[in-house]
C-alpha cells in the first residue's frame, strides 16, 4: 500500500498515523518529496486489506491511499507464462487451430437444431453452442426447453460428433448441466455470481465466463480466479460487449480486451460478436477484427430461420450467411498465423 | 410496433413486408409520412415479439422497429395506482414514517453486531442491516460467517426489537436466510439473477432489490417484476449507485431514480449511500439530499470501528457519526413532511 | 511517481530503471516489499512529466507507474481553505443565500423574455437566464438570435434589476457577450474548449462552468484552473448531469458533485436539474435534492409556454410550476440553514 | 413523429391532444391497439420540431413521443449512396488503396519531426501527422510550438513529399493552420465545438472529424453534418476510443464504429488506435482490427523517442515498432483486399 500524507501536517500527527501502520502490520517507509510525503507500508496485501480506512480516520493527515499488488494470482501470466489450452472432445483451443463455436441462442426443437449443428459442422465449425437454460430480462419471456434443451444437445453430439456448449444458469442444475455438455457458458448477468462460478468449477467441465455487462478487467480476471481458485484449470474468458452510452448498438464489442487478456492471463479468450453487437448485419465485419487481434475462438449465434427464433432474432445469422463468413474469414485466420 | 419503412422502396417490396406482418399475427397499418413510411403493428406484444428480425430480414425495406408498449406490469403505477407499503415487524416502509436501515458491512462478532445495533436503535435506525454471506470480488477476501452470522443477527432482533435485513446470495440458502431474517436482500451482483430473485420471492420474505451496476430503470422494474410475478407483493427497490466513467467516487449514486420509482411504480424506494459513494466522508451529504428528494428509506453502513471493519471498511461510518447523521437529517425529513 | 516493479526482476535490470529515473530528474526511493519492490519517484511531476513511459521502454521491469501530486492548484481547497463567493450586481454566490438563476434555454422575443423575467423575480430568482448564442447537435435546428438576444437580456435587466447570464459559444465573440452580461456560461460541450475557456476568462466577467458530459471531477477542476490561472478569480463549477448507459433521463444528474467540490474547491457549485433530467417533471425533486447536498444556486429553465420553446422544450419548466417550485423548496432552503 | 397514448383515457381528451398536433402542422393519424392507441403525426420533422412537450402537457394523455426520421442528410449513405473519397496530394483515402497516416503526437523540433517524416515515409506511411497546437486538460502542460510547428511541418511535407495533418483548435487559427496543412483534424474535445466546425469547412481543406469523449454515433454523424452543411464535401470521420467504466485503457477504441459508418454513411473511417488504447503495446493488435473491419485508414502516434516525448509519451510507438507494424500489416491489408 501507498499512502500519501497531506501537505503541510505536522510531525506529531504523521507519527500517529505511522504508528497505526505499524498496528496494522506493516512496515512504515516514509519518502519526502517535493509537494507530498508518501508513506509505502509494506506488508503483504492479500492478507492485511484494511489501510484503506486511515484516509477516512484521519481526514487531517491522509490524503489517499494505493494498492499496489495485482489481487489475481492463478490466472495471471505471472503465474503460469505460456498459453493455456483447453482440450473438449478431440479439440485444443487456444493452440494453432482457430475454433468456431456456432448455433443457435435457445434450442427450440429437434429438427431446428440438428439442421442447424449440421450446417454450421459443414461450413467448419466444431463446437455446438445452444441454451437450454436462458436468462431473460422480462418473466413473461421464453425461459428454455430445460433438460429436454439439454438431451437434444446431446442428440446433436451424437449425431455430428461436435463439442457441445451451453449456459449454467442456477447452483441446482450444475451436476444436470455437466451431464450433457462439454463446456460449461457463464452468462454475462452472473458473471459475478460467485456461488455459481464456484458450482460450475466444482463440475470440473471447462468453463467459458463470458464478461459482465459493466465488468471492469481486473474484475473479470478475479470471477475467473474463483474458477482457478476451486481446482477447475479449464477457464477461457469471454468477450460479449459491455455497455455504454452507445444506443446504436446493444453494447460495446471490446476488442481490446484481446491483447490485454493475451498480456494478463494465459487462458484462451473467445469472442461472441453476436451478443455485442445485437445486430446480425455487424456481426462478419465483428469476426474478421477478432480474428485479426489474435482471439483463440468465436462465439456465433446462427439459427435456420432467424425470423422465427424464440429469443434474440434479431442477432442470429442464417445459415447461408453462416457458411459465407466462414469463407470470409479464412485469409483472415491466414494471416493471423492459424488454422 | 412501429415499423419504419426505407424512403423509396417499391410498392411491392412493401406489400411483402404487409404480408409478413399478418403472418406473424398482426395487424398492419400503414402511415404515408413526407419522408418515411410507417407502419403500426397492432397486437399484443407481450405475446408476439418477433417482428424485430423484419430489419435483418427485408435489410432493402425496413430501417427500424420500435416497440410500445411497456414490458412491465404488476410493478408499474398503472396496475396499482396508490403507494404500496412492506410492513415489517411493526414499522411500515412506504408510508408516512421515514425508516432508516442501518448496520455494519458484514457481521463480525457479538459483540460488534450488539454494540452497533444498540447504538443504531438509540439513534433511531428501526431496521439492522449486516451481511452474513458477502459477495466478494476476489476469492481471498473475507466470505461472511454464514449461519453462524445469520444466528448473530437473530440473536440483535431478540434484544433490541429491530427487524432485520440481510442478503442473500444462493439459492442453496433461501430457506436459511428466511428463517432468521424479517427482509431478504438481493445484492447488486445478483439483480438479474433470476433464480435467486425466484427463490427470494418464494420464501415470502419482503424484498429489497438492489439496482446492478449497469442496469437501466426498465431492467430494474422488470427484474422486480420476477419476484410479484411469483406472488411475493412485498418488493422494495434500493439505488446503490452505478458504474460510469468517474473514478473520483466507487460509483455514481443516482438520486433521480426516486422521482422516476415514484412515477413508474408503486413500490417504496430505499437509498444506500454507503455503496453509491464508497466513501463515508460524502454518505452525510447524499442521506440528506435522498430525504428531501422523496426516498421512503436509507440503508447506511454503520460500524463501531471502521477502520477493523472485515470487508468495505472505506465506506463506513462510526456510531458517533451515525448519531451526529440522524440528529442532522431531522429538520430535511420535517421539511419533505415525514416523521 | 511511484513506480512498481516487476516480481522477480535482476537486480542488474532494476539498477538501470533507477539510472533512468534520476536521470529525468528525480531521486529514487527504493521500498522492497513482500510481493513486489516500490520505487518513489521524488521530485516535482508538474514540471516533470514522462516517467509514464517506462512502462513500455522497460516492459520486462515496470509493471506500473501512478503520479502522487493532485494537478490541480488554484482551485483546490489546500491553495484557498475559505469558501470563495461571486459577487453579481448586489448578489453574492456562495454566501448564505441560496440563488435561484432561471430563465428560458433560448431567448425568443422580447415578449416571451420580459415577461420570464418578472415572473422569476416575483417568485424569489435574482439572476436571469437566456441563450442568445446556442449550440445544437444538428445543423438544422435554431442557433440563436445571436446579438439580438443579448440586446433583449441587457433590456430584462434594466428593466428588472436581475442579473443576467447567458452562454459564450465563439471566442470571437467574448467581448461582445461579456458587454451584455453579468456572467459568462461555458456549456457542456464547450468545457473543454481551452481556447474559450482563456477567452472567458480574459473578459474579467464571472464564469459559470458546466460540466462536460463525461468530464472526470479532475477534468473538471483542471478546466477551472484555466479560468484562474488566466487572472479570474469568479469561476462557478455547474453539474448538468453526465452521460451515462441510462436512457431513461436524458442525463444522469451527478448531485454527488456538490459535496466533491466543497471538499476538493473553494469555488461555488451550481446545480443544472433541466439539463440533468431531461424532463420538466423531474426538476422539482431535483433542486430539493440539490439545496439538501449544499449547492449553492440553482439554474432552472423556465419558459412561458414550453410547448412553444424553440429549443429543449420537453426540460423547460412553465411560470406557474416555477412559483410552485420556489415555495417547496423554502422549508429545504430552511432545512440547510440558508436563507 | 408516434405519439403513444396512456391506456384508458377518454375519448374527450384523446381529441385534445389530436387538436393540438394538427394546430402544430402535423396531420395526425390514429392507430387503436391491443393495449395501447399510438397517433402518426405525419410532417416534416426537421422544420416542426416540438411534438416531444405533449408529454408534460399532456401528462394524463401522453405516454411518449418518438421521433421517426433521421435528423442527418448530407453524410447519410442514403443521399450518396457510393462511398465517397478524399483525395490529399496524390493520396486517395477511401478507395482501394489503404492509407496511413504517422507521426509524432506533438511537432517538437525540426530532427524530431524529419527523423519521424524520413521513417514513417520509409515504412510506407504517406501522410505525416504533427500536432502544432495542442489542447491540453492541464493549464501546465505543454500547449504545443503554434505557427513555428506548423511550419516545420510544411518543411518536412516539402522535403518528403509526405501530406500533412495536424489538428485546428481556434477559430481564429484557421486560416493559419489551412495555409500550411493538407487535412484539418478536429480534435475530439472539439467534436461538438460547433463554431470550430463551421470555421474548418470554410477553409476548404479536407477535415478528419474525431469522435467525441462521449459521442453517439447519430450525434457524430450530425456534426460531420456540420462539415458537409457548410459546403465542404471533403470528411472524414476518425474513432479514437470513447469513454467508459474501464480503467484498463485509457479508453474504449469502438472498432464496431467501422461497420456502422460504412453502413450510414458514404464518407471515409480512420482509426486511432494511439488515443484508443493509451498504450503503445496495444497499438499493433487494434491496427490488425482496424485493417481487418474495413477501417480506410490508420492514424499512428510515431515518436523517435516515445520516453521523450513531450506530450502523450506513453502511447507513442518507436520509429523501429512501427516499421515492424507495418510489415505485420501486410497480410491484413492483403486479405481485407486492399493495396
Amino acid at each position: 500500500m501507498i499512502i500519501v500524507l497531506k501537505p503541510g501536517i505536522t510531525r506529531k500527527l504523521e507519527s500517529t498515523v505511522l504508528a497505526e501502520i505499524r498496528k496494522r502490520g506493516y512496515r512504515p517507509h516514509v519518502m519526502r518529496g517535493v509537494a507530498r510525503t508518501v508513506v509505502g507500508a509494506i506488508g503483504d496485501e492479500l492478507t492485511h486489506a484494511n489501510l484503506e480506512t486511515l484516509v477516512t480516520e484521519f481526514p487531517q493527515a491522509v490524503e489517499s491511499v494505493m494498492p499496489i499488488q495485482k489481487r489475481y494470482k492463478l490466472v495471471s501470466r505471472e503465474a503460469h507464462p505460456a498459453d493455456s489450452t483447453v482440450t473438449v472432445r478431440d479439440q485444443i483451443i487456444g493452440g494453432k487451430k482457430f475454433q468456431v463455436m456456432a448455433g443457435p441462442c435457445s434450442v427450440e426443437s429437434e429438427k431446428q437444431l440438428l439442421t442447424t449443428a449440421e450446417a454450421v459442422k459443414a461450413a467448419g465449425a466444431t463446437i455446438l453452442r445452444g441454451g437450454a437454460f436462458k436468462p431473460r430480462t422480462s418473466p413473461y419471456e421464453f425461459q428454455g426447453l430445460g433438460e429436454k434443451g439439454l438431451k437434444l444437445l446431446a442428440k446433436a453430439r451424437r449425431e455430428t460428433g461436435l463439442a457441445v456448449i451451453t449456459e449454467l444458469l442456477s447452483e441446482n442444475h450444475a451436476d444436470l448441466v455437466a451431464e450433457y455438455t462439454d463446456i460449461i457458458q457463464i452468462g454475462a448477468r452472473n458473471a459475478q455470481n460467485f456461488q455459481l462460478l464456484i458450482a460450475a468449477a466444482k463440475t470440473g467441465r471447462p468453463v467459458l465466463l463470458k464478461r459482465g455487462l459493466s465488468m471492469k478487467i481486473e474484475e473479470w480476471l478475479l470471477a475467473g480466479e474463483y474458477i482457478l481458485a476451486n481446482e477447475n484449470p479449464n477457464l477461457m474468458f469471454c468477450e460479449r460487449g459491455i455497455r455504454t452510452f452507445e444506443t446504436y448498438t446493444r453494447n460495446t464489442l471490446d476488442l481490446g480486451t484481446i491483447p490485454i487478456i493475451k498480456k494478463e492471463s494465459h487462458c484462451p479468450i473467445v469472442i461472441d460478436p453476436s451478443q455485442g453487437a445485437g445486430r446480425a448485419d455487424l456481426v462478419a465485419a465483428m469476426c474478421k477484427g477478432a480474428v485479426a487481434m489474435g482471439a483463440d475462438a468465436l462465439l456465433i449465434e446462427v439459427h435456420p430461420n432467424p425470423a422465427e427464433a424464440w429469443s434474440d432474432s434479431a442477432q442470429q445469422v442464417s445459415l447461408d450467411s453462416f457458411a459465407k463468413l466462414m469463407r470470409e474469414l479464412r485469409p483472415f485466420i491466414q494471416a493471423a498465423g492459424r488454422e
